[in-house]
């Protein structure tokens, strides 16, 4: 018997699966939380990796979803936020000397959508493109059958696209990106600024919000909270359009906690996306639909990473 | 001795050339108007590839560049602007109908990325981006040494991103698009709203304004067109730093009558593309450079087109 092991590291738990060759099940799932008092993150993940690994048989590979920007070429981790010490860190080496076993790392983003398209939402699509819109705005991209990689591997940073010109702050510095209007601290951010303009809303004792805060007092009527909702979907929208006219897709896959938001974010979603494509031709074959995996989608991409040469 | 045919359809004039097979300098190039009064914008096609046609010996293929969307998987050209009744034209078939060699069409801006990559300023890049910025914008990208079609041969519209909402009017109707805001015809508009908003400028008594009338104004010490020229490189900028984000590419080649207005448009290109980048790592290795094939780069295009497999 062989196996593949599948990784998903996040700054808080990472969690490893060990699947057979020609299954998707699972055969165990471990998870740890990513620091711990005794051992560094590497070698938490190192243990991590040998508490799932099969008695007997032989493992194929390791898929490691990584949190960041990771060169997948050479597999270094150029910096994993929230994880000390994980700067230009050689994962790849460091997993191929302990296990002797060829070791497949990328960014979580693009894992999650090199997962969304071969086992989830996306299966079918040789063209897709893959938007994870929850603290942050993450994503990835098919072309043709592959993962778009670039140069250096940081290809599809798709919430990085400025779509207000010296707009708020983003997470990564700069401005008015759509990570900084439509992420769910965003959208929360957005709703306390109007509150503090003096905009009515329920939401005024809760402060300071959450995106699910917003979320919760949309659906029980509030207007303000729903202004907020259709504003972000709006802006992802529009940004969608953008998309569809740099890649021409037939599929558009949407993750994360923002877009499990309903009709109030989804429907000014659709209606900016019609309204803003240049010619109906995009939007001909086109889906959009929600992703598929939910929280496994990091190990079902690692998984699938390991088990394909889109990345060589 | 074999042959190659490639032909660069446009709105005023087309224009086709005869290759050996082996060799980079026409035997032969021919030109006619477009639209003429005896026969149709086909027929004058047809006429015009006859007369580049060898002698003797025997035509590989016959590469076409044409204006508009055209869906290069089939070869219909779907909407030409500017050429009467070429509107869902099977381009393709008429040609392999009548000349009975493989006739490989594209769309004219992303066959100039083709041609600047294979013979051009971006030859040895295996990522690269092609913006061409004149009286439009438009552009091509090669993602791993292949040219991004999209699932109908429509990908790769770089002018038509949102980069102000609600902004100016764009050619294809939306609004705040890059074209709409960095064209030629676009920064002379912004400089006459200018003067109309009272702003002086020696171009006050030359309205209405051509993209020329403000690059020689600019060059001559004008303020308000060197304001017009860097608010335009300042949004490419800003344009090429979404694209790098998004492709993370080793060249970004620039074309087009705008992009030779000097550095009273490039040196704001460059200071925005190097203040919007999210991480330095996205200019690492990177270079920009100006297209190197001028006026033939949609005839090299269409050659490069019919002597590869990129679209098959």
């Amino acid at each position: 018997m062989t196996y593949d092991i599948a990784v998903d590291i996040g700054g808080t738990q990472m969690r490893a699966a060990c699947f057979e060759h020609d299954s998707l099940a699972p055969l165990t799932v471990h998870r740890i939380a990513t620091q711990g008092p005794d051992c560094s993150p590497l070698e938490r993940l190192i243990q991590l990796i040998e508490s799932c690994w099969p008695k007997n048989g032989d493992v194929v590979g390791i898929g490691v979803a990584a949190p960041g920007p990771i060169n997948p070429y050479d597999g270094v981790v150029i910096d994993a936020p929230n994880i000390p010490g994980w700067e230009n860190l050689p994962l790849r080496q460091h997993l191929e000397d302990h296990f002797h076993v060829r070791v497949a790392p990328g960014n979580d983003a693009n894992l999650a959508a090199l997962g969304e398209w071969r086992f989830g939402a996306g299966q079918g699509f040789h063209n897709m493109i893959y938007l994870t819109i929850s603290t942050g705005i993450g994503g990835g991209v098919i072309v043709e059958d592959r993962l778009l990689l670039g140069a250096q591997g940081l290809a599809a940073e798709m919430g990085h696209i400025t779509v207000i010109p010296d707009g708020p702050l983003c997470g990564c510095g700069q401005r008015g990106h759509l990570e900084a209007i439509a992420s769910g601290p965003s959208i929360a951010r957005w709703v306390e600024e109007e509150i503090n303009n003096g905009v009515p809303s329920r939401l005024c004792e809760k402060l300071p919000l959450s995106a699910k805060d917003v979320s919760s007092a949309a659906h029980q009527g509030d207007r303000l909270a729903q202004a907020g909702l259709a504003r972000a979907g709006t802006f992802v929208g529009v940004a969608i359009a953008d998309y569809l006219h740099i890649f021409n897709p037939s599929a558009v896959i949407l993750g994360g906690g923002v877009s499990q938001s309903g009709p109030l974010w989804m429907d000014p979603l659709r209606t900016a996306l019609r309204e803003h494509v240049m010619s109906p031709k995009f939007l001909e074959n086109l889906t959009v639909a929600a992703a598929a995996l939910g929280d496994n989608v990091g190990l079902m991409g690692a998984l699938a990473l390991t088990r394909s040469n889109t990345l060589k």
